[in-house]
């Protein structure tokens, strides 16, 4: 099924459930008003929302209305967590080697994972505000889980059957403030703003055979002001699929439901299928022995990311968002709080 | 006021006003049920709480029940947001040295924040469960804020207005995973098992003259199996107050209500206050040219953390936990999930 969150003056808006065709929607207040009360009784309640998903595939729902993205926050406006993984060994080697920085050869291969603040995360069309416009502003589109309870000790596969629902990322990043927090032994806080999500939080089954072993098998593609830039498969270059991200976070405490955990930006060495974000280009640029061309974004560029499934339907729907500054293109993100927000 | 959040079989807990000198609680009801609640909408809920707090105080509440700290959970049992920064350098200092790990001379001076899992935070009086005796199981004692919204780009003084509540904190950490962990680049996951909170959560007014300049002037003692190992004026020490640290976190993004903002583990270069972290008290030990002989923590270790005001009242009530693992020494924690918690 695939469930949403409305905008409605709250800060943890009003949940809905979506047809599959992502026309209509229709209140789940019989059930749950919330989607952080549905994972924290998921059991309990998330085959209410089924059938509520299937009456309303079905044409019979009667109190359907038509869906619209712009009405979005993200599926979880705020979460108890938001920690990304770096699932993408591509894209971690391409970006060591722009910031000069080798993997010592004594440590464990593979996985990193950030902790993210989850407090502010911005709904598929806010525009994303910074103050900033030479910071090197620079998206990130991945894919997400969000789990239930996930037991401290778990393995991949225990770890794997937690997860709940998928959600489209798009991971906001600063990049000339990076290579200072690096050399600090930070990892990434005024570097990383407000990660935005897509509308729509799905159920794996809504792809079929394109989830399995803990990867989505689909290309992510993201369009800079209209134009594509990548088009990526997101199973093909995940070195590390979700199950073992999972047990990895869950290794020294338990992870509890409604956490949200990244697989990274998407990335494949093959170049063909464009890039997901520009940092990743620009490392492709200067290893080809060139500088690095591709800007990074500036005040009023638009951005989009979607996956489509194979019958053609967006899956997670749209994230679509204009970069926006201080008095600048665009103003920031309507929502509760807002004015309280940003002193630009 | 004080505020606690009493176990009752949910995830978030019940919401309770408690007796300055905590002895009676009572229930807020007819107010609020959740703190988060009270925290999303301070300025409407918090009056009529301090109105209970006035009644309860003055032996005219109807509904008044004996406080029992063992029945608390931590003030928020999960939120959107932990983040610790280390606002005492003598302890970022004494620690680098003991890692070997000398700060770069080109880099900002100061203030480090680590980004905390806060889905799943342990409760005063929670067993703290670890898989491994070994792992160099340290305790760390300190103090934190819970902030209403903070915007973006706001300065220390309006962030600092940002502060609704002081928390005590134990910020668990498995010692020997760090060197691994900072050697990846990466800060801090798996060495950081969940974060314990004393059981009230109190206005700065609780404090009087002892809470200015966004530090709190009063000693946070700590106790090892019954004797008293450190009494470590959390003000005097610390170099960056609560406003810049707060400033510091919202500098590319706001902090919403309910994020809570740890101050650091308290520390003086003052030897003879004694310690708040076992590793602290080894770098010490080895600083003096001999080797550590402090030994960490074991399964069945007892710890106790507390600040006692200038009334001699227990400020914000005592974390007291015991160390334990799997069929060793006590249970793991009791409460929702715990089951599912962990696979001890």
């Amino acid at each position: 099924m695939k469930l949403a969150t409305l905008k409605d003056g709250s800060r943890d808006g009003q949940l809905v459930v979506v047809s599959r065709d992502l026309s209509l929607a229709h209140h789940a207040s019989g059930v749950a008003t919330r989607l952080q009360q549905v994972l924290d009784d998921w059991n309990f309640l998330s085959p209410q929302l089924e059938d509520l998903y299937a009456t309303l595939n079905g044409g019979k729902a009667r109190h359907a209305f038509p869906f619209e993205p712009h009405q979005c926050m993200a599926p979880l406006p705020r979460a108890c967590q938001w920690a990304h993984a770096s699932g993408y060994l591509n894209h971690v080697a391409l970006l060591r080697r722009a910031h000069g920085v080798e993997r010592p050869e004594d440590t464990h291969p593979g996985l990193l994972i950030h902790q993210g603040g989850s407090d502010a995360l911005l709904g598929p069309t806010d525009d994303a505000f910074f103050f900033d416009e030479d910071a090197g502003i620079d998206f990130g589109a991945g894919l997400a889980v969000i789990t239930g309870d996930i037991p401290m000790g778990a393995g991949p596969d225990q770890a794997l059957d937690g997860v709940r629902l998928l959600v489209l990322v798009n991971d906001w990043t600063l990049c000339h403030l990076e290579p200072v927090e690096l050399a600090t032994g930070l990892r990434f806080l005024h570097s990383k703003p407000a990660t935005a999500f897509g509308p729509l939080a799905v159920t794996p089954d809504e792809l079929g055979e394109n989830w399995r072993g803990g990867r989505v098998h689909l290309p992510v593609c993201s369009s800079r002001n209209g134009r594509q830039v990548g088009a990526t498969d997101a199973g093909k270059g995940m070195d590390i699929p979700f199950g073992v991200i999972l047990a990895h976070l869950a290794r020294t405490r338990p992870v509890r439901a409604g956490s949200i955990v990244g697989g990274g930006t998407v990335s494949h060495a093959d170049a063909a299928s464009g890039y997901s974000c520009i940092a990743e280009q620009r490392a492709r640029e200067m290893a080809a022995g060139g500088h690095a061309s591709t800007g990074y974004l500036r005040f009023g560029d638009r951005l989009r990311i979607e996956v489509t499934g194979d019958d053609g339907q967006s899956l997670f729907g749209a994230i679509e968002q204009r970069v926006v500054g201080p008095g600048g293109a665009g103003a920031p993100p309507a929502g509760p709080g807002v004015d309280a927000d940003t002193l630009g």
